[in-house]
């Protein structure tokens, strides 16, 4: 068994159904500062063996194993019985936790369905929930801990500020891994490994990680060594150069953002081929409304003439698709909106509307800023949807280049 | 071993750092037709020995197992060689798929890193990549199937119309499971629940799923008897009634726009706290320019007056968040895109903005007709995203109900 290493078991019909399951990144996260790795995500159904033959594998393997979902009151909720199989330990009920659920919900009396849940595997510490009636478990055993937790990212995820981020360094005592995070766009994947190739080999104890969104790539460094984590970070850096446009959790309409309200500037846009994404970007992180003031989605060409003043000659003799349109959106919703800088997009998202000398992925974008106006035009590959969010992320991109 | 029962083994390490896995609800859709359900998913990250650990435990426990992932050509590309410990097969370098990948690409000879992805398990089938270099593999023994597959999307998804549907089918002749997908909106999973529970107690024999979206209810009913799959589907569809807004793959955006399409008519909107949201999630759908013409984000108090026609009184009086400036923000969106309908929203998505009276998640509506203009309100719950996503599902799920 690797030291710090760690496994996740997910249960719920559903994950093998039609949900998405997100919350392997998310305990990942939660992990590195306590010195552990996932070595291994399962996701089960409800089924009580099959919970338990999981558990089983996991704890085998790994020194630290977390159970999440199945502690919920109903009859398909199964982690605690298939906890108790796997380990061969009792469950008892726990008079305290019955207290402290009757205490939180003002009841004299427990109803039947909340008994289930103030069940504990032999030996177990409960965790309480804050948002929620399912009480955690932590069981340890021969230098091992299983943790039980409720399925709910708000019900699972307090625990680990309240009592598990304590109870795990104090049972295992590992150094924290260190994890920086680096945020670049316009560069394509396999060009963003091959500028970070060098910070790779100069740096073979550290793991890296290079995930691709659309137009942007985000890297991990991460490793127990922290100094060299930095150095790293460093290194990388100045490799990235103008490329890297944050770091940690910011995003690209954010980092534009924080240069704005800095300069006391404000924003608005026009979208064509992206139809409100940009302005959806935009508006996701609290407190843009201090500098951004609207935009105007104009799919037809009456609204493009109407709200941003396109001339009619210019869609006639170049069409939407074009670096004059492109132009005049610009100007016209930084004129329209009253604000300082203003972007546009035009282009075709498909699958239809391509015209010869226009195919699918041709996106021309303005970028009027008080000094004038910037025209520019990509070429995206893929679906609809994956050539509107390059399109959103590449001028969110050219903007914050311009801004000091 | 349960007959029909399929594994997912993903591999990558970034599955176990900050990449989500999407793969298992596609792999579910995939699987259902040839007769599989999903009884486990495991995400191993890039070493030979823990896929070939996953790879064992699920050969154990499943007749179909999938593996998807790390066929490509470079160091971290171990599923073959795992495969090969796993089964304690020989791996054997096969001209003919040399030959093709030469012809594919116009090679005389084939580059050194090539070559790798020329080891085929000895026994195994090669799958053709009609979107890259990896060949797939089907391996079958005593019974069971090990079916190797490229980790992206683009290369595996191809190989089950081309290749695998026929190999599983000729090899396990399992009769399909049947699954009907509805989509409800306006409802809270508890409800639907609550509602639907007549149904799943009738079909006790088949599988039933809920799925919660912000505002809206996914339903899947799944069974190998199609005949009561159809029966369980038309007793769902009652009792949703008019929360029912679709079926399969549809959105409440694609809902309202066939109905608008239908009838000839057309839509705009004006968004304040959706921001671009409702946009995005109709201009989404290929072909809703047909009839979508635009829509305003007025994110400011000017935009709205300037663009929409708000009147600075209502504002002054009532504020933005107001019935009345949902009105007048759904009837200016009327007038300003020359559209048959409009709608609006206003309201607070926090976590900052909260007024005496105006709580966070507060939002009102307008729906503008050529009969008049209805406003409304809702207090939703959550994060700025979910009250975001909520505020856009509702007023789309109004607006279909309007709809003839």
């Amino acid at each position: 068994m690797k030291k710090g290493r760690a496994e996740l078991v997910c249960t719920g019909s559903e994950l093998l159904g039609g949900k998405l399951n997100l919350y392997a990144p998310l305990f990942a996260e939660r992990l590195a500062p306590l010195g552990f790795a996932l070595g291994r995500e399962q996701s089960c159904g409800d089924s009580l063996e099959e919970i338990a033959d999981a558990m089983k594998g996991a704890l085998k393997r790994s020194g630290l194993v977390l159970v999440c979902g199945g502690l919920g009151p109903t009859f398909d909720d199964l982690t605690r019985q298939a906890a108790a199989a796997a380990l061969r330990r009792r469950l008892i009920y726990s008079k305290d936790c019955a207290r402290i659920l009757a205490f939180n919900y003002g009841l004299k009396k427990l109803p039947p369905n909340f008994k289930n849940q103030c069940l504990l595997l032999e030996g177990a510490k409960p965790l309480e929930n804050s948002n929620g009636t399912a009480f955690g478990q932590v069981i340890r055993r021969g230098g091992k801990m299983l943790v039980l937790l409720p399925g709910p990212r708000q019900e699972w995820e307090p625990m680990f500020p309240n009592f598990l981020d304590e109870e795990i360094r104090a049972a295992f005592r590992r150094p924290p891994v260190s994890v920086v995070k680096l945020r670049a766009a316009g560069l394509w994947e396999t060009q963003a490994e091959k500028l970070l190739r060098p910070a790779m080999r100069r740096f073979p104890g550290l793991g890296f990680t290079i995930l691709a969104g659309p137009g942007t790539v985000e890297f991990h460094i991460s490793g127990a060594d922290g100094g060299a984590v930095a150095g790293a970070a460093a290194v990388c850096r100045r490799l990235l150069g103008k490329a890297l446009y944050g770091e940690g959790e910011t995003t690209l309409a954010a980092a534009a953002g924080e240069k704005l309200k800095a300069a006391g500037k404000t924003l608005a846009c026009a979208e064509s081929c992206t139809g409100g994404l940009a302005a959806e970007l935009i508006t996701d992180i609290p407190g843009s409304s201090d500098w951004f003031l609207g935009g105007a989605v104009t799919y037809s060409n009456t609204a493009k003439s109407g709200l941003l003043g396109v001339r009619a000659a210019t869609l006639r003799k170049h069409g939407a698709v074009s670096a004059q349109t492109a132009r005049e959106m610009a100007a016209g919703a930084r004129r329209a909106f009253g604000s300082d800088y203003a972007f546009s997009t035009t282009g075709i998202a498909g699958p239809g509307g391509a015209t010869p000398g226009k195919p699918v992925g041709l996106v021309w974008f303005g970028l009027a800023a008080p000094r004038g106006v910037k025209v520019f035009s990509r070429q995206f590959r893929g679906g609809r949807r994956q050539v509107r969010a390059c399109a959103a992320n590449c001028v969110l991109d050219e903007l914050r280049k311009i801004l000091k």
